[in-house]
């Protein structure tokens, strides 16, 4: 029996070694240009005590800032998405939401400037793993700092400080950007007029944390990956294409693959092969080769580990709270450094921050861990901080990464805090969670509702 | 960072380099005992053209078989089962269904004879890739022969006639075996009284495919699946690792997950690491450190693609035929070889086989590809057969892999075709696809029924 499909990826790794006579680097190094780069110079302390010496972020904008730049949109972007969501004269790619940024568009660039930005921790321009460690002029590697959603849009609103911007008029966005836009609310409730949150959660479910797991383990499974330190070696890439298929399974399995592929197979005429066969197996395949050079291994660890970590809970803010007051002591102290802190913290040190609140709620963390009605209560704590803030919750019936239960409860969360101005939908997408990608629509029209509405 | 699950990987594989030295042989070779041996002696024509010298299924029962023959139950497995779904003598440790078969329970052992064997292309006693080819006494590997579910079938009815069992009380079988039940069925109808079908399906659906397909992809990626010759080697251990975590998600993420490992992490004061973290990330962790080398990596791929391929279409059942009749005409000339059929038939000799039915089908196959409506017809040709046969359809409302729509599609099918004697239930148990391996009274008392109304 023949297997062109794993003859292909011994092909790559040859391909690869060749190369390094002066051959190309990775294309994730810099696949994308015309961006912007917002330089931070100032040591920048993480959620988990880990410390960025400096870091940059690339953005794009559309439309015109006004006089009194108040017309600011911020758009989150999904997991492995760039700043580049639509295209400009320093970049005409169609960007990922070509379509729902423009003039009369969903996001109306006659009335909006739109700012989008590559997070922290990945490879489209934005400090992450595969950027230089300051400390000894390598990559970071894997002893980059764990970061969470909230160091990323803490990292943005470093930028939009920089940038003048007081208040935005809203925080978009979809699947992790959902994340990052209520997260965005969360810590900085007084700087947002509007949020929209698509396809997205208040915390991570263990079949999304599941999924993503696996990923990682397949990646990481991957010899070449060598605990991230493949810089100058040849990269993961078929750990990658693995991840890559995978992920593509929680990210459009709807009934779209029933009605596009069904059973039909790429060659019927050919004996069955244990390679790509059916139409669904040469789509996923197709999926994975696209994506194994263009994505930083790296970055997928961390920027997945991120999503997983999730929880807008009152109980999980008020630890991180608590270790950042902890760790900012420390950084004042000039204790930081750029690897995650384990080290106990020493008990007077301790006495010293905690406040009555955050020990209240982490006790009230360890009562609730079993408890349904508990958690949700914790939920609803959290989320009480958007309780004055018009908000939009989209869902998709047909995903499966995000299911629609989880928009619900965010929207159902936020009614219960008293929140008047709670805008719920539910798509009936056959496209699952990329729907957000494809329904310019119907997805588009309410975007545009809720944006314009006085 | 510490990657202690990398490190685990990599201490397995020298574990192996080590024993080679006169050390153990991987546990997937036998690790079950107590089981019978049906040895079939002449050459086996499999449905894709191709031929098993000879073969041996592995097969243990339950409860007497009566005088006339008459109380005989053919018990199919799931795709990584043995035929040791009950403890007994030989074998004492607890079987796969060990709280449904037995004095008064679901299968009661005292009214009827149980039979359950391990699949052709298994590992666990019947031939597969792992047993050895005569024609050079070496493990077939992935010389192995693609099988269908149809193949294993008529293996077992082999296995039957040699044992003077002409008819079954009943075919009964859950997941891929729920696929037997229905394929024996429609091989057999004469001679299976009543069919049971649990959380399976009459064609597997492109997100199952998509799920299975990532699993062996997986796997042939391990650099020590070595296209399927790691027999005196060191076997693909952590490619079946990743498969199983894969296939763990599919077969068990019901809401059970919420309930049982919500947002818990293993260890909640340590820093977020990369490795297994969460507490369902534990779960899989365990679960494929369990099966990784429990289960021969060559069966998962063919037994797998045999599922994936499974359609109980007509049309698919007239092509079949077709390509039978042609391999039987090929094999009785002594054309035959243990690999795959490729080559194209003499027009002449086709002429001579085929049937203007057969033709007639052939051509429809091509004409209901995309139309849904068509193939839901040939679909219910192809059930057709079973239409005086009492059948019982069971699903579960919280199966992913298996989607209640699939077997309400057997039921609503069966039904069509003038069956009046179909049972269809829909359980809303909590554990998804593994439900059938759980529910002992939910699943237990609908098989009782079943069997033993009169």
């Amino acid at each position: 029996m023949a297997f062109p499909c794993v003859d292909q990826l011994e092909q790559r790794t040859q391909k690869f070694l060749q190369s390094f006579d002066g051959g190309p680097e990775p294309s994730y190094s810099n696949p994308i240009s015309g961006y912007s780069l917002y330089q931070h110079n100032e040591p920048f302390l993480l959620d988990h005590g880990g410390i960025l010496p400096k870091f940059e972020i690339a953005y794009e904008t559309w439309g015109e800032l006004n006089e009194d730049k108040s017309n600011a949109i911020l758009l989150h972007t999904g997991l492995s998405a760039s700043s580049h969501a639509k295209s400009h004269p320093q970049n005409t790619t169609p960007g990922w939401w070509e379509k729902f940024i423009g003039p009369g568009l969903a996001i109306d660039t006659n009335r909006f400037h739109v700012i989008c930005t590559n997070v922290i921790g990945g490879c489209y321009g934005s400090t992450g793993p595969s950027s230089i460690d300051p400390k000894d002029g390598k990559p970071y590697a894997t002893r980059f700092p764990i970061v969470t959603i909230f160091d990323m849009v803490r990292a943005q609103f470093e930028m939009l400080d920089a940038m003048g911007i007081k208040k935005l008029h809203a925080s978009v966005g979809a699947s992790m950007g959902g994340m990052q836009s209520l997260a965005a609310a969360l810590l900085f409730k007084d700087r947002i007029s509007k949020v929209i949150s698509i396809s997205a959660a208040a915390r991570s479910h263990p079949y999304s944390i599941a999924l993503r797991f696996t990923q990682r383990q397949v990646l990481m499974a991957d010899p070449n990956w060598n605990k991230g330190f493949y810089y100058d070696k040849v990269p993961p890439h078929s750990g990658m294409k693995l991840a890559r298929e995978i992920a593509t399974i929680s990210y459009r399995s709807g009934p779209e693959w029933e009605q596009r592929f069904g059973r039909k197979r790429s060659q019927p005429t050919t004996t069955p092969s244990l390679c790509a066969d059916f139409l669904i197996e040469t789509y996923l395949d197709h999926q994975g080769e696209r994506f194994c050079l263009q994505y930083d291994p790296n970055s997928l660890l961390y920027v997945s580990k991120a999503m997983d970590m999730f929880d807008l809970s009152a109980s999980v803010s008020a630890e991180t709270a608590l270790r950042r007051a902890r760790n900012t002591l420390r950084l004042q102290e000039g204790k930081g450094s750029s690897a995650p802190e384990n080290a106990a913290v020493p008990p007077e040190e301790e006495q010293q921050i905690a406040c009555s609140t955050v020990n209240a709620a982490d006790v009230a963390k360890n009562v609730v861990l079993d408890d349904p009605k508990a958690q949700l209560e914790d939920l609803q704590a959290g989320l009480s901080v958007l309780k004055d803030i018009p908000t939009l919750i989209l869902g998709i019936q047909s995903d499966i990464l995000f299911p629609v239960w989880q928009q619900k409860e965010v929207a159902d969360c936020l009614r219960q805090t008293g929140n008047k101005t709670v805008t719920y939908y539910e798509l009936d997408s056959m496209y699952g969670h990329d729907a957000f990608l494809l329904e310019i629509i119907n997805v588009g029209s309410a975007v545009k509702g809720h944006l314009e509405l006085k």
